[in-house]
């Protein structure tokens, strides 16, 4: 391995730590109380097998009986424990935020439950320890064993952080050693890599919480060892007979799909997005904490070109990726179709993560614009606004009958479902949501970067000042956008630098009133001054609803029109407009109106405007097909926000509409 | 069972006999042809394996082993005994048309050694002798074994026919009478029937040339029988411990769907097309064949509801049926999806006959137009002008690279295969078109029906006189179709009958050059006249090219036309008007011209139209997302005739095309 030096650790535009930030805004406080007064609570009950008509968890069950504290045979899937970390490192950030004595009590029996778990020599997985006791690292490919170490690694930063309780960091820096025995290129160690990724940018996590840089080394070797050739995944498939945890006593006949798990070509050859999208989003993030803390342009590079490739050929309008439910993976450049598409909410959080590592290796508004595209689209669709509803999947286009009736969309849901078997989404949802702030802000040594435009009251050090600011935003149903500076000790220039989103045509900019003109340099306003308690560096932010267009590779919206208004993307629900959506058309030149929202859609900004629904003429008599032209009715169209979709009665919904002339 | 008397067997009007008929026709005897001359050729190379880069069949091999003249293990699927079955089939209807003494030498051997194959009781299935002797009648969802029985009947029936021999037939009765002792509703009988229809039609068959009404009744008896509950099906599946032939050593948390057997309900309360489409197809054409041989009111109006379900419903254009490659299988009414559409070529054949029985319960110009819809357009489609090779799946639009890297799409090809390891379409296209001639024409008493218009010569008598017809036609290229009386001995009216096609809006008629007008009636026009040799009825069709419109109710066209001129349903291809396809659009009002083919494609008309490409403007830079609109560029069309696409180099295909203002 190649000794790189490490990045000054503070010259780099660092998140805010989730302690020094709290949320305070119209849109998203609610979100973020959701998740504290709904998702984490109802999760608990989940992990304890107590949710009366969802199917049990096993995952607190799993833990007392590897911890011989209870009988019994291992439940759920082969990962289940990580659903008892997402839960902890979700409850960190919540508790990081604001201290809860009894969140806090329940959280600490459960560490205590975790640790009681863990093996003498530091393992710690309930599925190898109560169901396949010698079969340890066997099957990195199916077993989701150095993932499931990661999550533990993620709740265990995030518990220690909020708390400063070392128990489960303990649990996991003795599991982390054990996996550094384990792993490497020497004699007698394993050189290979998990199946699915995530405990390389746990490890950095780790070795940012402990300054231990073995943690580092041993991320870069998981980086820097997968897709060598010949394929660590193919010998172990070999070894272990040709079988497949999920498809137990077959002996397979294809080995496992390399491109599959982004193991086909070593990590910084790799140009296209591949595979599942979630571990490719996972593994893109860890790369770019290495290339940043490695000074490692060879992998930003990668990065760079993963980034151009997913985002850019490979991503949908709200945000989302993974064309195909096939194992919920990318599919090829410009294949984006809106009526089978899988788009799952995990991969969208795993988007904004490689997004906000990618802010911090150089500060630029298209990470920025990803990363609030895929946040107030897709992740907030993902969850219904009763916190206990969730979409796994993140249609583009939906008719229920055919999520019913054609087993090719049985995956598309026109309803939020309640909690899944595999419940990775809420809980992922859950550690997005109560860790904002670390997406919204950073800060270098004198520069305050705000990415995402969230209201918040945050406090840092910068150019040796001590300062709070508050964030007021009222996006996205309007455009006014404040920076005020709430406390700055002492004097001294030091910078605020606000993103100013792609989709703001015309933007604004004052400082206590008076008109700025800041400095606007890839995305972002820069303006340095001297800044006193009580100035306000306020954007006013171009909200007027905008028609999108795709490239035309994209075959699916061939024809078609999207419509936005500031960060949310719209869809049109057969509950304003009729079914079948897909006979209406939007005029290309009708006016765009804002509108308020009703009901359940209170307080939303709606778009209305002018179409045509295509109807059969009634000379048809009922025809499939006919030689008569439809005829053309002209039809008020109602748009409405797609992280509001599906909250009122079940129906068709659609993004990507046709447009006429 | 009701015992109905047995209707006339005269009075309906028979396809027919294939001795009498030859096909003469420009478009088609190229077709028939190729199956003479190239696909039994090479498919009795295929069944014996010794076709060099193809999957070896196993067939030939089985039924040795079955006969003890080989040792060795069965090979291929459960029903591959149906690959010789359907090949000889295909020889008896060729050997109809014409003798060649060395195809029979062949065919002759081979039913030798099928004879061989027989057990002494009359059982008759490679598979169950070779294989898995003891599990005879034990897994009638899975195995085919009725089904298999069923294609031995149908061609034991045409050899016979053809050569007047009688060994296959007699291993044939030898089988069925071995059938009927197991099947039945006394003590000791099997009270089941097949997951694969098939049987049914066939008993039919073999009581016409029988005239053993045992086989009829054991016919009824399955069709009967079929979905009452509780399910034949699933008292089975307990049985054999809730396994499945096609997933072996697993115990199956669910038992076999009844919807997708077509047994969800007793047949005469079916009001919906489910399930996988070839099996419907056999089952229904089976039930028109019991409807009308018993008179039976309430089958025929099942029939009635089902075919309208089917073509009125579920049906694509090119006359294909099967919306999802999972199953196989119909989904819902109006779902059409045209770029995951199975529609295989089997299921148009199964089509075609379902429609060529409803003519005999009644004639009716819409059981001739779907026939004709199916033949012209997705059953020709199946094969290339080669003969050798074959798309299973008719897909409605084509992206050759989402056919190869999207996983939901790798079912629909862009290039016809060779031949696949299930045989099924390329032996069902060969007998289809080489028993052309029974879909084509039938007669009553004293009526000649042409169905199709395919030129031909053939011998009947009508109304007691021995008449020798000859069609003429210039389809599907010109409208111009004669009927001419070559020979009719004696004197007496007949009538002659000749179907309008729905999509000739004017149509003209003539007897012996003189403008006539025949009785219109039901999509057919009637001319009764003491016939004479010379005479000629003939018909000039309107084929100018016109624009087809779906119901609004199918999402998946709207705002999309189809172009069909005569019979022939057109298609884009990138080959002429450059890719992406989804960027073009026809003009509504666009002239429809008519132009010449070139190359691979000459002697066909093609039709030439104007339109537009919309294109991502050059201001765009290559974004996957932009405000922008498209540019529109004018740009002309070129459509050429569905049947004969993907005759050129690989590349996109659509059918629905955008259609703008």
């Amino acid at each position: 391995m190649i000794a790189l030096t490490l990045q000054d650790r503070t010259a780099f535009p660092r998140p805010l730590a989730l302690k020094n930030v709290s949320i305070k805004d119209d849109y998203w406080s609610p979100y973020v109380g959701l998740v504290r007064g709904t998702v984490l609570p109802y999760q608990w009950e989940a992990l304890n097998d107590r949710v009366a008509d969802a199917e049990p968890s096993f995952a607190i069950r799993n833990f007392r009986i590897a911890a011989g504290m209870e009988q019994g045979a291992f439940g759920g899937f082969v990962f289940q424990d990580t659903d008892l970390y997402k839960w902890l490192e979700a409850v960190g950030y919540a508790l990081a935020a604001a201290p809860d004595a009894d969140l806090e009590r329940i959280a600490d029996e459960a560490i205590a439950l975790v640790a009681a778990a863990q093996q003498k020599d530091g393992y710690l997985n309930t599925y190898f320890t109560v169901a396949e006791p010698g079969k340890r690292w066997t099957n990195l490919t199916d077993c989701h064993e150095l993932y499931t170490a990661g999550h533990l690694i993620e709740a265990a930063v995030a518990y220690a952080d909020a708390t400063g309780k070392r128990t489960l960091l303990d649990v996991a820096c003795r599991f982390a050693d054990h996996i550094d025995e384990t792993f490497g290129e020497h004699p007698g160690q394993i050189r290979g890599y998990d199946g699915h990724q995530e405990i390389e940018l746990a490890l950095v996590k780790l070795f940012e919480a402990t300054g231990e840089k073995r943690y580092l080394d041993l991320a870069s070797f998981f980086i820097d060892e997968r897709g060598r050739q010949p394929s660590f995944f193919h010998q172990e498939w070999e070894a272990r007979g040709r079988t497949s945890l999920w498809a137990p006593g077959i002996v397979q006949k294809t080995p496992p799909s390399l491109s599959y798990h982004q193991a086909d070509k070593p990590v910084r050859e790799q140009e296209v997005a591949t595979g599942h999208a979630v571990r490719a989003m996972y593994m893109y993030a860890a790369m770019a904490d290495l290339a940043l803390r490695r000074e490692d342009e060879g992998l930003l590079a990668a990065c760079r070109r993963l980034w151009a490739n997913t985002v850019g050929k490979q991503m949908y309008v709200v945000g989302s990726i993974g064309s195909t439910h096939h194992g919920e993976a990318f599919t090829f450049d410009y294949d984006l179709p809106n009526d089978t598409n899988y788009s799952e909410t995990c991969a969208s959080i795993g988007l904004a993560m490689f997004a906000q590592r990618m802010l911090q290796n150089e500060v630029k508004g298209e990470y920025g614009d990803v990363m609030e595209r895929a946040l107030y689209n897709t992740v907030t669709a993902g969850m219904a606004t009763d916190g206990k509803h969730f979409f796994y999947v993140n249609p583009m286009e939906v008719w229920p009958a055919a999520s019913a009736g054609n087993p090719g969309k049985h995956h598309v849901k026109a309803v939020r479902q309640k909690w899944y078997g595999c419940a990775c989404c809420p809980p992922n949802v859950a550690r997005l949501l109560s860790s904002l702030g670390s997406y919204a802000f950073a800060a270098g040594e004198d520069t305050l970067y705000a990415h995402l435009h969230i209201g918040a009251e945050a406090k840092l050090t910068l150019a040796g000042r001590q300062v709070a600011v508050c964030m007021n935003s009222r996006l996205p149903w309007a455009g006014e956008v404040g920076l005020t500076i709430a406390e700055a000790a002492g004097n001294g220039d030091f910078t605020l630098a606000v993103r100013v989103p792609s989709w703001s045509e015309r933007t604004s900019f004052t400082v206590n009133g008076e008109a700025a003109a800041p400095e606007i340099k890839d995305g972002y306003a820069y303006l340095r001054r001297d800044w006193q308690a009580g100035d306000v560096f306020a954007m006013t932010l171009d909200m007027h609803p905008r028609r999108i267009y795709a490239a035309a590779e994209v075959r699916a919206n061939a024809g078609r029109v999207a419509l936005q208004r500031g960060p949310l993307v719209y869809c049109l629900e057969e509950a304003d407009n009729g079914a079948p959506l897909a006979g209406l058309a939007i005029r290309a030149d009708a006016e765009l109106r804002e509108v308020p929202g009703e009901g359940r859609l209170a307080g939303a900004v709606l778009i209305e405007t002018e179409g045509a629904r295509l109807e059969t003429p009634s000379s048809a008599g009922g025809a499939l097909y006919r030689a008569e032209p439809p005829v053309r009715t002209p039809q008020r169209i109602v748009a409405v926000p797609y992280a509001l979709w599906g909250n009122r009665e079940p129906g068709e919904m659609q993004v990507w509409v046709r447009e006429e002339p």
